[in-house]
């Protein structure tokens, strides 16, 4: 990371156990950096970073960034950067407890930015989401399109997350980077359409319920490429505030990726269509970013969305583990 | 308010002994509906509700919505709809206290919110800002301009609260009428350029510290024809989501509403500039809002700037109680 800068940083990782930490922890380690992950292990896993738990220059703190910002005050001194990772990213049931988003998402931003503060660290990279540009009318869509309308308490819950990191970059001096992600797939991936549709057809191979009509239109990257285009970012990027959307310049009809997985397993379910044009109420039927800001500086997806696809249930197929410990 | 609906409603206003809120009263009981004012009479006055606190129909409470959510449900019971006006609205000062901004603005909107849904009150009022828009690229500023990128803490923690009211209206079937206001000015002002041009220039006329180089350029409103708006846009708007910028079609320089002041007290100070494009960090130098959405239904601001200014300055000498009240 950083090119230019000093080659040793020491990076914090908020969320550092979960899905997306784990790798960011493992690139930053494999670069020759410190690295220190925060989790509070609810959704994150050791497994996921057992070969980190090994490394000299790693180390985990169990504390939860939302009911001890002291702790995470602490635990900061002396980082260079902070990967704030941690969230709760349950979108889809996000209206059955509304305050988990607020103290989870918002909140813990908030304490991450003080902790920032009281330790004089300046840089900050943030997981936020695409489902910030609510259903966009500029398809696909920038990260200057029109003023969105929120659909989603998840969404309305990462946005003040964005707007928080660019004030305290406007007035405490400090450097964003905002990343807006379209769904990930890869190792660990644990949560989403791919995990529930392998789980029911391992259970049933001869049916498979499906949320909306099936042609809701996703967009999903490989983990492996987005940690790519963060460090990418963070490296070549130099204003205060930094944005990219995440994604490949594609989609896919949520039949598209159906077909993509049944095909692979080599079943021939019979599909149970829940109907209309939204999965969830605050579901987005059409997710589509352009990404030419982000590929500007050199970066490009490795893996297609079908390859990513195919990648991820050979993955969660060899981690029995995994696939049955998630309902 | 509300055509075609039922003639008297009951109506709550957070902040309703403040600025803003003490005129939605006002205009509330005019218009033969119940209202409750909630404020923790921080920066509200009861001097403001004075002719409300005689009438039947009115009620105040004295709660703070941030520290006594259960309160704020408690009272909420029967209401028709919600102003939400109350706000931590120290703008200049953010960046000395951070958390004011986050549990005033940002976790008081979402008490308001779940109080509504524990209520079944399905109609929010909401004073936002212009200044959500940061340095906007685009001058007249529209409400879907681009995507903003924020620069003050104060607008970083109105934009959660409009972001969460979308997604409480998406997801709860409420209904949101989001206002992103220029700045006030007339009856019951107090906080402001003209509040510290008049104050200090009573102090001595001879000379005026000017913060910024005074070309920053900025609208204004008079408070009147704000609650015109609101009330309006709450008659005549039917989304489930309903955003109106508030302004005049016009701007001055902060040099040209030095001059009105000037001009109206009959003083010629000498002008002693800070210097610098922004009168502070997060200042914005050009706010001027398109406003041809609120126009579309029919308002049309009553007084120019000027006027607001010069009548914002007779009330202000008329009051010297509350000139003096404030540093």
């Amino acid at each position: 990371m950083l090119k230019g800068r000093k080659k040793r940083v020491k990076i914090l990782v908020t969320g550092g156990a979960g899905f997306i930490g784990s790798h960011v922890v493992d690139r930053g380690l494999a670069d020759g950096h410190d690295v220190v992950a925060v989790d509070n292990l609810s959704t994150g896993r050791k497994e996921f970073i057992q070969d980190a738990l090994a490394h000299p220059q790693f180390s985990l703190v169990e504390a939860d960034i939302f009911t001890q910002p002291d702790r995470l005050t602490e635990v900061m001194a002396g980082c260079d950067v902070v990967f704030h990772l941690a969230a709760n990213a349950d979108v889809r049931f996000g209206l059955e407890h509304p305050r988990r988003d607020l103290e989870q998402n918002t909140i813990a931003t908030f304490n991450v930015l003080e902790a920032m503060r009281a330790n004089g660290v300046r840089r900050i990279a943030f997981s936020s989401t695409g489902s910030v540009y609510g259903e966009s009318s500029v398809i696909p869509t920038p990260e200057d399109a029109p003023f969105p309308v929120q659909t989603s308490l998840y969404a309305a819950s990462k946005l003040p997350g964005e707007a928080m990191i660019q004030a305290y970059c406007e007035g405490y001096d400090m450097q964003g980077y905002i990343f807006r992600f379209v769904s990930l797939l890869g190792e660990r991936y644990s949560h989403g359409h791919v995990f529930d549709f392998l789980k029911k057809l391992t259970a049933d191979p001869n049916r498979l319920h499906v949320l909306g009509d099936g042609h809701q239109k996703k967009s999903y990257l490989y983990v492996g490429d987005c940690i790519d285009a963060m460090f990418c970012a963070l490296s070549n990027a130099t204003d205060p505030v930094n944005i990219f959307n995440l994604g490949t310049d594609e989609y896919v009809e949520v039949n598209d990726s159906i077909r993509c997985i049944c095909d692979h397993l080599g079943v021939t379910p019979e599909l149970d269509y829940a109907g209309g044009e939204r999965g969830w109420i605050g579901d987005n039927p059409f997710i589509f970013l352009d990404c030419q800001r982000i590929r500007s500086l050199g970066w490009a997806p490795t893996r297609t969305i079908r390859e990513s696809i195919v990648h991820t249930v050979d993955y969660l197929r060899s981690q029995p583990w995994l696939l049955e410990a998630r309902s």
